[in-house]
């Protein structure tokens, strides 16, 4: 059985044959990602995938991380991973090589995070924040603080984390109490507990560098007041040697439903007055310096999310493909076939297949705008493609983890009841997903980023560029006479989404205001359906041109690019419409019922 | 905080204004049965599972049970609250008091049900399969079996089982392979292995009594050759004492993903050969006496997961009102405020509130046409309300239980972060909702059951039979200008029903069978959205004519009715009309796509 967390033939596709990544290295700063090295890439990348990371990703579940007495103890195999990952220099791929990155396109490395978040992504998000924090220090920290903590962020000697939630500032940040008090050094005594921080304290490394934000005594209220310090757990000395503990205490460890081998910590900081940190950034500009890391979060949180999914599919096509279970509708008396033939069961295996297809396509894509930005000279390409990412990264935060929890459980559906037995892998991958629609702002408030942040970003031109750049898909596909019905329905669904956008843009700008963000979820949802089909179609258009000249082998792959695109574009967009119509009705309902009606 | 179970102002508008349970009190098989007792068995039955259940729920979450060389110890909690249980004589409420029954009406016991099952389904499975197998004891069974068994399990004293499924033989029942070999006194010597075994193994009574499904030696192949055994723990001598051990060994329990409270056991019966069975009911009509039981655990079922909907819609109003975070959209300055005010959650309450509303009038109606046929003389109308059970069976079972994890699924949403943790209710209710979608016939068989067996019922009586009764709400409704658009949006949904069942009937009977069956769950789907219309429009039916004369302390309650209708039938019903177009053009690709292109 080919290994189960991705499917290569798909990544190589989006890779070499939608975006062409290649074609990046002609610029100077990605010279040394030629095709070849981008294959090598990713092959190291499942490899370590396959043989280092899954075997330790059912003992993070079972074992878990346990507490005691302030301290925390994760899967011992974690520590072994750790130092495999360090070792291939996995941890900062993009980042620049001076302070220890590899300088690798996003796109490429799109593929690497699938990988290895389909592998084991509770480990993961040790490295993922920890490179998270390291991104805070090199875009806002002073040449000193760089010099202190970046390189052994990026390398992983010590993790990092990100200390934004108390309990009573969970979605609505600026409500938070943790305090920092200016010292005659310049440094901050901070004084505060956060709660919900992945990976706040273990002992796989020899420091750990929490960002925190905290409010400046005399500051004001709200996200206005806040600043980001830089606190690590034990003190570093001017010459990079550790100091004295830093009074950051954890006081307890969370008992989740999934990704039970993070450790999501209660922290303490300055319980007993001795916790110091360092300004990072300006003062009271902690939220737009933490916004840099929380977009970055956010898609990272898709790629999680998704990875779950992918990983799901995987295992649901080579679960029904194996399975015997009753005969085939057709021929009742001929025994027990394998369930894929089964209509339900492939009807469920299409839905995840074409949903899996796209969402690849979309965050392999985000990460190809990054590399546009990273390489063009030309300002408008630069605004077009930034432009790109911040309207699609609710998409891709909001939208993909909500089909990636279907996904998954649609895989254990199609395992029966096997797949409510945790010896089999699919119940792990939906518990570890479900988290995914929560952290980094709940997908109900990415919802309310799409319409009131990016819609109307630029006066509209955002939005705009991406229906433009649909449209250039629409456009090539009508090439292919045989797409023609699809692209038809992606039309529709496209034309009608601007109707819906403006709609909802206006609706949201009247005093109907609440009525709009009622209905915040419902339009990134059609959005996403969107996009999907705007995926879907862009591969499809490329499968229908390589059909003729195929190799024999590449047939069912590219045929099953069109089946995707097929069920897809006249299985689904049809109802997306539908949903389309509720959207711009703007029912009353929600606003109007009263809070005394909910429970009689 | 009121008890977060279920919501009792609810549960008796069902009971009392839909569906007017007393009435059936002025007949002597239900005269005890006065609307004073029905009030006081609802509140009995809601003391029992908030001061008993409740406690022990989590409990057997985190204990769960354990297996030790063939012993299972389940939570200790549940012994002492199995013996309050029968105390309280609640495991056959429907039943003959002859047998140990307190022959109550099905749609009063419905809520007692309800609170039972909302506070501990994982408990609550052990005498509900008790019941079950004591039911097959009672329509199958012998007089000397009646009398060995019959009293004992509806009491209690023993509990019961359910053995099918084998490790080869899941959702296809007849690739059984458990023998069954006669012997010379009339007893049957069985051997076999089986699987996924509720309350399988465990010390909580003196016995436990197995039906088997087995194979008679040399019976036809198939379902055709099953036959149905009783097969005790240990054997019951004829004066009714316990006699050896029947050689019925547990060989393990399954981790699963929720349900922890109930042991799922693998059984080994006749390892040494001395496994003696008694035929339940003729040879080889095992299946037939089987499906008596299956259509009874299938509403259980549908049960089971309504409960975790509803406490989990409880659970979260009462969360939105209680948790404090970020400011009214519209008073951005005005401070933090309950979470309740924020349109997103609203609409996911409101979402939540629909379902669980119209879901608790679906699975009470289908009680209460079990106590039509029970006191009517009237053979069309035994037939016709028979045809509602039959019919509504994989929509109470199928459509329920996907919708009430989704139910769960925005209850963890609302609870945002909290809500992955395990020390909140929310998590556990839709771990445990998971498997109500696979056992007892996944939904996908629910959905073959529907558009296979039922739509064509009787020459599609039945099918026509219920959609003659949802006209007659519509008809009703029509008296209320009020109501106007909202029927205007049911009957449309109705109409086209009848179209979209009209077209997959002959789908499913042309060449295109395959075609059919692929969408045989999308049929499910949007019949269940129409039944729950219907349920809505009667019940804001009856609020809409209640309205004006009603106490001032109802009035949120009947305006919370119209608000569920308002919310299903312009933001749900619109939506499902597009899925039925859908359905109506039968794409092909999840038939056409080869299994070559799943997997590139």
């Amino acid at each position: 059985m080919a290994q189960l967390i991705a499917d290569r033939r798909d990544i190589d596709f989006v890779l070499h044959e939608q975006l062409n990544v290649e074609e990046l290295s002609k610029n100077e700063k990605f010279e040394a990602f030629n095709r070849k090295t981008v294959d090598m890439v990713v092959s190291e990348a499942r490899n370590l995938a396959v043989k280092e990371m899954l075997p330790t990703w059912k003992e993070g579940d079972e074992v878990g991380c346990t507490f005691n007495a302030g301290q925390v103890i994760i899967p011992e195999s974690f520590k072994r991973l750790f130092g495999l990952f360090n070792d291939g220099e996995w941890l900062a791929m993009n980042e620049d090589p001076e302070w220890g990155g590899q300088g690798m396109p996003r796109s490429v490395s799109s593929a690497a995070s699938e990988y290895f978040n389909g592998a084991n992504y509770p480990f993961m998000m040790y490295p993922g924040l920890t490179h998270g924090a390291g991104k805070l220090v090199e875009e806002f920290g002073t040449d000193e603080q760089k010099h202190l903590f970046l390189k052994n962020l990026y390398t992983g000697k010590w993790t990092g984390t990100m200390l934004l939630t108390e309990p009573c500032a969970g979605s609505d940040v600026g409500a938070l109490e943790t305090t920092a008090t200016k010292n005659a050094d310049g440094t901050y005594s901070i004084s505060g507990s956060k709660i919900f921080i992945s990976g706040g304290e273990h002992e796989m490394a020899e420091n750990i560098i929490h960002p925190v934000l905290a409010r400046i005594e005399g500051a004001p209220a709200g996200t206005k007041g806040i600043s980001l310090f830089l606190v690590p757990k034990y003190r570093v000395n001017a010459d990079g040697s550790l100091g004295a503990f830093n009074d950051v205490v954890c006081t307890g460890i969370e008992h989740k439903m999934g990704i039970h081998g993070n450790a999501t910590c209660s922290l303490t900081l300055g319980g007993k007055g001795e916790c110091v940190g360092t300004l990072l950034g300006e003062e009271n500009k902690g939220m737009k310096a933490m916004f840099v890391m929380m977009n970055e979060a956010r898609l990272l949180v898709g790629m999680q999310g998704f990875s779950c999914a992918t990983t799901a599919y995987m295992y649901a096509v080579n679960y029904a493909k194996e399975r015997i279970q009753g005969p085939n509708l057709t021929k009742p008396a001929g025994g027990g076939v394998p369930i894929i033939q089964h209509p339900d069961v492939r009807r469920q295996l299409l839905i995840m297949k074409s949903y899996v297809e796209a969402m690849r396509s979309l965050l392999y894509f985000i990460g190809y705008c990054n590399d546009v930005i990273a390489i063009t000279e030309d300002a408008a390409i630069k605004d077009k493609y930034q432009g790109f990412i911040e309207i699609l990264t609710p998409v891709a935060k909001g939208y993909v983890t909500d089909r990636s929890f279907e996904v998954c459980n649609h895989a254990i559906q199609v395992y029966g009841g096997y797949g409510f037995v945790e010896e089999y892998p699919v119940a792990q991958l939906m518990r570890d997903c479900r988290i995914t629609m929560i952290y980094e702002g709940t997908n109900g408030i990415q919802a309310m980023d799409l319409l009131g942040r990016k819609l109307g970003m630029n006066k509209g031109k955002v939005f705009m560029d991406l229906m433009v750049e649909i449209q250039k898909v629409i456009k090539e596909s009508k090439a292919h006479e045989s797409l023609a019905p699809f692209t038809a329905n992606v039309e529709a669904a496209l034309n009608k989404l601007g109707e819906t956008a403006m709609h909802m843009g206006k609706t949201a700008m009247s005093d109907k205001v609440m009525n709009a963000f009622a209905f915040a979820h419902p339009f990134l949802e059609v959005t996403g359906d969107v996009v999907m089909a705007w995926m879907l179609l862009w591969r499809g258009t490329i499968a229908a041109s390589k059909l003729s000249d195929a190799k024999k082998k590449d047939l069912p792959f590219y045929e099953g690019q069109l089946k995707s695109l097929e069920y897809f574009t006249c299985n689904v967009l049809p109802v997306t419409l539908g949903k389309m119509d509720v959207i711009k009705a703007t029912n009353g309902a929600v606003v109007d019922i009263s809070e005394d009606s909910f429970i009689g």
